[in-house]
């Protein structure tokens, strides 16, 4: 029998159609390399790309050779630096400018080597650029929310398989997150704790949807997937701002990533998919309201949602939000679980 | 500049990068058919699908040759049309059982011709279909919404060629449709007025996105378009209910359905698309509450809505529930106003 169930982090209901049963064998989805002889991203073609913002270095000036971590402005952004966002009303629609920023994280110099096969200490790097990305697009009052994220693989939307991330500040909450903080906001002032604390602790005491637990991390597929595989790391102590995370916190989280990403590609022969950051916005300046500005998003718990890109978003699922996940959250723990990383 | 757009019916934001600009040459992409011989939905082949639940035929008897529009229960369904919901607490979850009805109406005895290429007349016929399932299915008091949808090409989710649409029952309001009748609702008891009429009124003045207008319907593009191309076609006056339209309404429907998809096939060489049909649910009993109703949605306004699937949804989109269309509205309506159908 298929279940419908409700998540009541996103508010969505899944339709779980367990009588589908598919199984890893059944995903596999083929690979697509770009060239290593004209990617702008490789070691030795720094001029390729626009100047550095930020970078790991262990020799070399800004541009040239030298770096293990390279962050560069998007060559072709989703959003503009320069302007105003004049928002205005336009008929019955809204409408502001299109401001923002858009940078890509190289993640290592090498273009054969994904992020999973990236070391801890490498991935940490990774991460601190990540954070230290963070801190400065938020001192620009203009963005609202920073979505950090992963496209990997050609079906996942990577233009370029040289190992990347990429970073967009947008000048509005995004919808998704929008719904989690408010869900987390109401949540916390009716029971004074944080539903993400509490679903953690059911899960861990269930353990049916458990991959992995570290000492401060846990990584587990959701009781309501959208979609086969999906799959979500934690830190287990409460934590509203991914940003704020101390180094100690970083590198545990590191091999925490690593592990998670090593087991994805064990079961399912290197997936694309996509991850993305979930943590809670800056504070910010209410727009148009000198002295005004938001609260701290204290009741928030920051985590990374990954999805493997293997079935296709049809008419169904665009037109109703509803979706349709032919393996169950519990077969897919179990498969993760005894991969090994 | 790029710019944000709120939709005040789906309520969300875009982000509309018109300096990607991107024409139709852009978007081509390739078609796979499958083949006519193994096909389970072709004339004389009418053993190799589940019995039929409704048909027009000229002669024969059931599950026979002789019919022009055939309705059979999907092989594979998502929901299951025996047994209980049974819903119920899960932990901090919600659970309920897979319960629903999961149709194909067959479109065409034809395997090669797919809907654009059908007559007036034909498409009439698969518009009654869809209303004597609509209207037999709603005498379920299980059933929450009835979801009309077709996908048409291997990258839109169509597994085969041969011309379907798709009708699934579903035991709750899907998200999006409950969004959209609760924002016509609350417009209705603040305005006294349809916020769908008023969008069309606005539209049909500015002529910015309108596509091509008849004595009963308008096609237009949506001012907030989440992909490129997305197009709509609406009543103009006043109607909640698909499943209430007299026949002569469906003939002239059938027209501008013709007309939409002929202009898309033209502009982009026939590429793959959903279209959703989004209507009011039918007048259901509340669960588990013997005696109470829930109220007609005299509100909304029904209407097609159609995405063509030329760009990819990717970590960004995923994420955050902003999408980026390259293409602006208004560039994509002159574009299907010139092509003529």
């Amino acid at each position: 029998m298929s279940e419908l169930r409700w998540d009541p982090l996103k508010q969505h209901w899944v339709i779980i159609a367990t009588e589908r049963g598919r199984r890893p064998r059944d995903f596999m989805v083929e690979h697509e390399t770009t060239d290593a002889a004209c990617c702008p991203f490789c070691y030795g073609l720094e001029g390729k790309t626009p100047p550095e913002i930020y970078a790991v270095r262990d020799t070399g000036v800004a541009n040239s050779p030298g770096w293990k971590v390279r962050v560069i402005p998007n060559k072709y952004p989703a959003l503009r630096i320069e302007g105003n966002l004049n928002s205005r009303g336009f008929g019955p629609y809204d409408v502001l400018n299109g401001i923002g920023a858009h940078e890509v994280i190289i993640e290592t110099p090498d273009h054969d080597r994904d992020m999973a096969e990236l070391s801890p200490a490498e991935i940490t790097e990774v991460l601190r650029a990540w954070r230290a990305r963070f801190l400065d697009l938020r001192r620009d009052t203009r963005f609202r929310y920073m979505v950090l994220f992963k496209n990997h693989g050609t079906k996942a939307g990577a233009t370029l398989s040289h190992s990347h991330s990429q970073l967009i500040a947008v000048p509005l909450i995004p919808p998704v997150a929008a719904t989690e903080l408010r869900v987390c906001k109401e949540y916390f002032s009716a029971k004074e704790r944080c539903l993400i604390c509490d679903l953690i602790d059911f899960e861990l005491k269930s353990g049916e949807r458990i991959v992995r637990e570290f000492a401060n991390y846990v990584i587990m597929t959701p009781y309501a997937a959208c979609f086969p595989f999906e799959v979500r790391l934690y830190p287990k102590r409460h934590a509203f701002d991914f940003a704020l995370l101390p180094d100690a916190e970083l590198a545990e989280l590191a091999v925490a990533l690593k592990d998670m990403l090593t087991r994805l590609r064990s079961v399912l022969r290197d997936p694309p998919y996509n991850f993305i950051l979930h943590t809670a916005p800056p504070r910010h300046p209410r727009l148009g309201k000198p002295g005004y500005w938001s609260s701290i998003e204290y009741d928030y718990h920051w985590h990374i949602e990954l999805v493997p890109r293997l079935t296709q978003i049809a008419g169904f699922e665009w037109g109703t939000g509803f979706h349709i996940n032919p393996t169950s959250p519990e077969d897919a723990a179990a498969f993760l679980r005894e991969a090994g990383a």
